[in-house]
């Protein structure tokens, strides 16, 4: 008589091992206020992509001949396999120069409102030529991109394939194409988005805790959206700026784009999606544990003094933002001949 | 009638166009010079592999944090993609120090008699420790470079996996799995190798020419072997030292390992495999242009001042020393944790 209470049982041990807040309302919310990532890359407006395109933009994103001192490429900050960040607080650039702010991901990029920390580049294809020309970062010039290129003989029927008619080594279709790479490196399928697509067990009883409370405490009002983050602007220190340690005072952010004053300490809102891949934290990298970024989060931006458990709560939500990494073969150079420009010593 | 005469007419085109040379001794002579690469990486003495260690040696290859800084790695010298040099004069190591010497290709560097130009180290085990600790390069410690993978979590099951049983993080497990990953670095089916398995078409006239000169004028006496060179020393100036510009005095090479007055200018010859993608040349790093290199050497070496068709000959046969380069999917880096050992301002 075993046998037909077994069927009962195993329904109602599943039943149980769903829990009860996946099958109501959470779930419905959540799908209001996130997107999942498709599994495919985005178009990207103005910027059609061809294979020959990505596949080119691939190798300049690769090439260090593109810096000035042909040491650094787009790979030494965003690097592809660390989260598409550097772990440095903030980056190293041209003579061990350090740069500004915490080098942003380079993945799920595609889907933030504006580029760099304080949105000065309206896309990727913006951003793609700034640290190029950062004398602190890649040292180049328009000009020296656009030399260094021609000077490399195997890249001229590869822009020539991917940019077809016209002159096709140009500094615009330099950044175009990188900017068509970085639109590949996307990271789906995290439990996140699983759960969004209405699987209730991709997120763990932590995990969905952690859920509630970040709409619960109001996390989700910025970080939102499909990159949960990346979409608006927000001051860091609604309520209450943090220490000088965390907010550097001569860093006002978006003040320096605008000039507005409304817009001192004004950050693009950063994507928190794989953020347990990226620390340092905030646009200083100041703060290495996540857990403590989050706390720093509670109080200047939502004035709640989280718990300790509620802190752990949501730091396991934000691991189920972990998606798929880009799986990214190197590509194979073209070669530097005798006539291609060398290295500034 | 046309149709008979047109099989003995098609038979005679076909012995043409495959040239004379290549029917008689030069392949025999250089079959006795020089081996094919293999198409499958080589065994490591001492160093059995498994898929495991493999994987972990890519990791570690491409994992910055193994240097004090977290921002050069193994593959920042030696990149894959780019002929397995990093195309300086000499190599940007910590705080933009520069290196005395210019980076030897990894490419292939397993069959070499021994590692750096001066054979400093026997193996490849041995030379992937030096980098690591040397204070112009990546400025670890063997303690920091094991305290920081400890703090690393996700390489504690790498590890394990590839180093079962006893204590896996190691500075010498460290070395042998980037070398056991360096070992399948290897750039087969050049047309020179497919010319030495018996193709005579494989090599083009010129290329052909070129071996001719490369054996006759007495290239072939230090570059033979599988590497074409990379398998004994010699001192750069046999017949006439080159002026300071190209070996600077100060670099006595071998001399420094053994203190043998003998060994003066004495240094591992290079393997010329893939060396028309990785200038520039020589230990000094200071010839950019391959034909200039192998006019330097016929007079430095040989003490034959080569005509500029014979150099044109030689650096077309050098040509075809360029190989199938490695296909690397980038690994995924496990991520860096709260407690993770920070890198070092």
């Amino acid at each position: 008589m075993q046998r037909p209470t077994l069927i009962p049982l195993l329904a109602l041990a599943g039943a149980l091992s769903a829990p009860a807040w996946a099958q109501s309302d959470p779930m419905k919310q959540a799908q209001g206020l996130f997107k999942p990532l498709p599994t495919q890359p985005p178009a990207v407006p103005g910027n059609p992509a061809s294979p020959a395109k990505v596949a080119l933009g691939k190798m300049l994103y690769f090439d260090p001949r593109l810096s000035e001192s042909h040491a650094i490429s787009c790979n030494s900050c965003h690097m592809v396999g660390m989260g598409g960040v550097d772990l440095q607080e903030t980056s190293l650039g041209h003579r061990w120069q350090r740069g500004g702010r915490n080098a942003p991901t380079v993945y799920n990029a595609v889907f933030d409102v504006a580029q760099f920390w304080d949105g000065r580049a309206k896309d990727l294809e913006q951003q793609a030529g700034g640290p190029l020309v950062n004398p602190i970062e890649m040292d180049a010039t328009e000009k020296h991109v656009v030399e260094q290129l021609k000077g490399i003989p195997g890249y001229a029927p590869l822009f020539a394939k991917a940019f077809p008619g016209g002159e096709a080594i140009t500094f615009e279709n330099v950044r175009r194409a990188i900017a068509l790479f970085e639109a590949t490196l996307i990271t789906p399928n995290a439990p996140f988005d699983r759960y969004l697509r209405g699987d209730a067990r991709a997120l763990d009883a932590r995990q969905a805790q952690g859920l509630a409370l970040f709409i619960g405490k109001g996390c989700a009002g910025c970080h939102n959206g499909i990159n949960v983050g990346g979409g608006q602007y927000a001051p860091f220190g609604v309520v209450e700026r943090p220490g000088a340690e965390i907010l550097p005072p001569g860093d006002k952010g978006r003040f320096a784009v605008t000039r507005t004053v409304s817009d001192e300490y004004v950050f693009r809102v950063p994507s928190l999606r794989n953020v347990a891949l990226t620390p340092p934290y905030f646009h200083s990298g100041k703060v290495w544990d996540l857990r403590q970024a989050v706390a720093v989060m509670g109080n200047s931006q939502l004035g709640a003094k989280l718990t300790d458990a509620e802190v752990d709560q949501i730091t396991a939500f934000l691991g189920s933002l972990t998606g798929n990494q880009p799986q990214v073969t190197l590509p194979i150079l073209p070669p530097s001949v005798a006539t291609t420009p060398q290295p500034k010593p």
